[in-house]
C-alpha cells in the first residue's frame, strides 16, 4: 500500500510528514524555515520532500496547506501573505512536475477544519463550523460530509464579517469585521485604550501587551483581562449565533492561540451565542469545543485531504489533472 | 419513463402538478385553498395530489416545498407558520403512506433556490446564493451543487443574521437582524417614521403602506420612497459582501415580491456588496441578479428535488427509506 507526504507551509517554518495509509504516526517528519538566505521558499519546500521521499518511490498522493487564499481546484495560489512572489503561484504544478504523483491543495484554515472533522474533535460529524482565532480569525466549514471551498477557493472568510458597522478598522482594510474586534491584536488594542483611560491592571502597556499576557493575567485574577478576554468571547458568539443560522452545524470547534484561554473566553462566547440564537432546535444537540490537535490541526488536514483525494483519484482518474 | 409530482405549500394556497421526466410544462397543474372550513390543509393536500393522480399509477417521486424549518432527512416539519398543527408534522410519512412512493420535502425558500439554479438564473452555476426579500427574508445556498441543509435542516436562514446591533426588533424577536431592517415591513416602518418626522412625499401612511407602495412611488420619483429602497438595497448589499466571504459564490440571486423594485433597490445593493467587499477577486466574474422563475421557484424547486432524489434512490435504493 503506498504512502502519503502531507505539508504544512507555514509563515515561519514548513513541516513535512510521510505517513502510512493508515493512522496519525508519521514514518518520518521534517522541518525547516520558511525563509532562509540560502534558497526561495519553494525550493526549501522542495528540498525538504525530498528529503523524506520514500526509497521505494511509493507515495499515492501529496497534499499541502498553504497560507492564503488558494484555488483549490486550479492548484494556485492566489496570494500567501509573507511569501515573497507567491502570487498566482501555480504551487501544484510545481509539485506535480517535480514529483510525478498528485498532489492536493488547500487553505491552512479550511485544512485545520478538516483536521480536527477528520481526526481531532469533530470526528463524526457530518456539520462543522471550525474557527481559529489568533492574530487573524479565519474559518473552515465542512457541509455534508465535504469542504466548503467556493466558487474560487475563497470561502468560508469567517473573520471577515461585519459584527460591528462603522467599528475598528480590520487589517484588510474594512470596518468592524469580527477580526477587527475579537482577534489577539484587537484585544491588545482595546487592553491599552483602556490602560490609557486609566483603568486599573496589572497589564502593561506596550509591546508584550499581546493576547497571551491577557490570557495568563486573567487567569490571575486581573478584572482588565478577564473584561478583555469576555469582549472577545461575547463577540465571537454574536457571530456564532449567525452562523448557526447560516450553516446549522452539529459541531463549533474554536482553534488557534487564543482558544487556550480557557473558560474565560469560551464561557461569556456560550452565553452571547445563546443570547443570540433565533430558536433552540439550533443549540439542542450542538457542541461548542475548542480544538484537539492544536499546531497539527494544518498538517492532519493536509493529510486527510491526500487521503481523500488519492480515493478520489481511484473511482475518477481524472480527478488528479 | 416515469412521471413526477411537484407541491407547493404556501399560506394561502397549494399548488400541485403532474411533470414528465424532462422539461417544465405540467401535464397537469392544480390549485386549492390551503385552509378551507370542509376539511384539513393536510386533508387538502391529500386530495389535491389525487385529483392529479395518473392512471398509468407511474410516479418516480413526490417533491413538496413547504413554510417553515424542515428536516429534509426524517422528513419531518418543525414548525409551519400560519398551519394549524403542523408542528413535529410527520408530512413524508402521510404522504409515502398514502401514495406509496418516495417523497422528498424541503424548505420552500431553500427550494426556490433549487430552482432558480436548476432551471432559471442561476442554471450551470455550481455555488449559489439566494436570497429572497419579500414579508420575510430567507435564504438557499447551493455549494458545488448540492443544497445546503445543515445538521437539522435549519440552514441558509440568511434573513436572520445581525446587520445592525441593537437595531429594530425582528420577526423572531432578536434585534437587528437583515430581516428587521430591509424586509418590506421594514421598509413599510421606516417609511412610516420618516413621514411621522414630517419628510414631504407622496406616501400615505397607514395600512396602504406597504413596499409595493414604495416601489410604485420611487418609480414615479417620490424621493422618500427611492431613499426607502436605496436604504433596504444597502442593507442587503453589505449583508451579501458577508455572504461572498463567507460561501464565494458566482452567482447571487435576489427573489421576492420586494426584488420587483428594480434598480432603485439593485443598484444601492451592488454599491454596498462592492463597497464592503475583501477583495476584488470575489466579484471579479460574480453575478448579481434577479430571479428569473417569480412564484414558480418554489414549485420547479420541489420539481427540481423529486427529480435528484429518484436519481439519487436508483443508485441506492435504501435512500428513500
Amino acid at each position: 500500500m503506498s504512502n502519503y507526504i502531507a505539508i504544512d507551509i507555514g509563515g515561519t517554518q514548513i513541516r513535512a510528514g510521510l505517513y502510512p495509509p493508515d493512522g496519525l504516526i508519521p514514518i518520518t517528519l521534517e522541518r525547516t524555515p520558511t525563509r532562509h538566505p540560502s534558497s526561495t521558499p519553494l525550493e526549501r519546500l522542495i528540498n525538504l520532500i525530498a528529503s523524506i521521499w520514500p526509497a521505494d518511490n511509493e507515495i499515492a498522493c501529496i497534499g499541502a496547506a498553504a497560507p492564503g487564499p488558494i484555488d483549490p481546484r486550479s492548484g494556485i495560489i492566489h496570494e500567501a501573505p509573507n511569501m515573497q512572489g507567491w502570487i498566482n503561484m501555480p504551487l501544484r504544478k510545481h509539485l506535480e512536475d517535480r514529483f510525478h504523483v498528485p498532489v492536493a491543495l488547500g487553505n491552512d484554515a479550511n485544512l485545520a477544519a478538516m483536521g480536527e472533522w477528520r481526526y481531532g474533535a469533530g470526528k463524526g460529524h457530518h456539520d462543522l463550523v471550525y474557527l481559529t482565532v489568533s492574530t487573524g480569525i479565519g474559518g473552515g466549514i465542512i457541509i455534508d460530509d465535504q469542504l466548503m471551498v467556493g466558487a474560487n477557493g475563497l470561502a468560508a472568510e469567517l473573520g471577515h464579517v461585519t459584527v460591528l458597522p462603522g467599528g475598528p478598522m480590520c487589517g484588510c482594510g474594512l470596518r468592524g469585521h469580527l477580526e477587527a474586534v475579537a482577534s489577539g491584536p484587537a484585544m491588545a488594542h482595546w487592553a491599552e485604550q483602556e490602560l490609557q483611560r486609566g483603568v486599573i491592571s496589572s497589564l502593561l502597556p506596550g509591546p508584550g501587551l499581546t493576547a497571551k499576557a491577557i490570557s495568563s493575567a486573567a487567569s490571575a485574577g486581573d478584572s482588565l483581562a478577564i473584561a478583555v478576554l469576555a469582549r472577545s468571547g461575547t463577540f465571537i458568539g454574536r457571530a456564532i449565533a449567525d452562523y448557526l443560522h447560516i450553516f446549522n452545524p452539529s459541531i463549533v470547534i474554536i482553534g488557534g492561540g487564543v482558544s487556550q484561554a480557557g473558560s474565560l473566553l469560551m464561557d461569556p462566547m456560550r452565553i452571547a451565542m445563546q443570547e443570540n440564537v433565533l430558536s433552540p432546535h439550533y443549540t439542542e444537540n450542538l457542541i461548542l469545543t475548542t480544538a484537539a490537535l492544536g499546531d497539527e490541526a494544518g498538517l492532519m488536514g493536509a493529510l486527510a485531504l491526500a487521503r481523500s483525494r488519492s480515493l478520489e483519484t481511484k473511482t475518477s482518474p481524472s480527478i488528479a489533472n
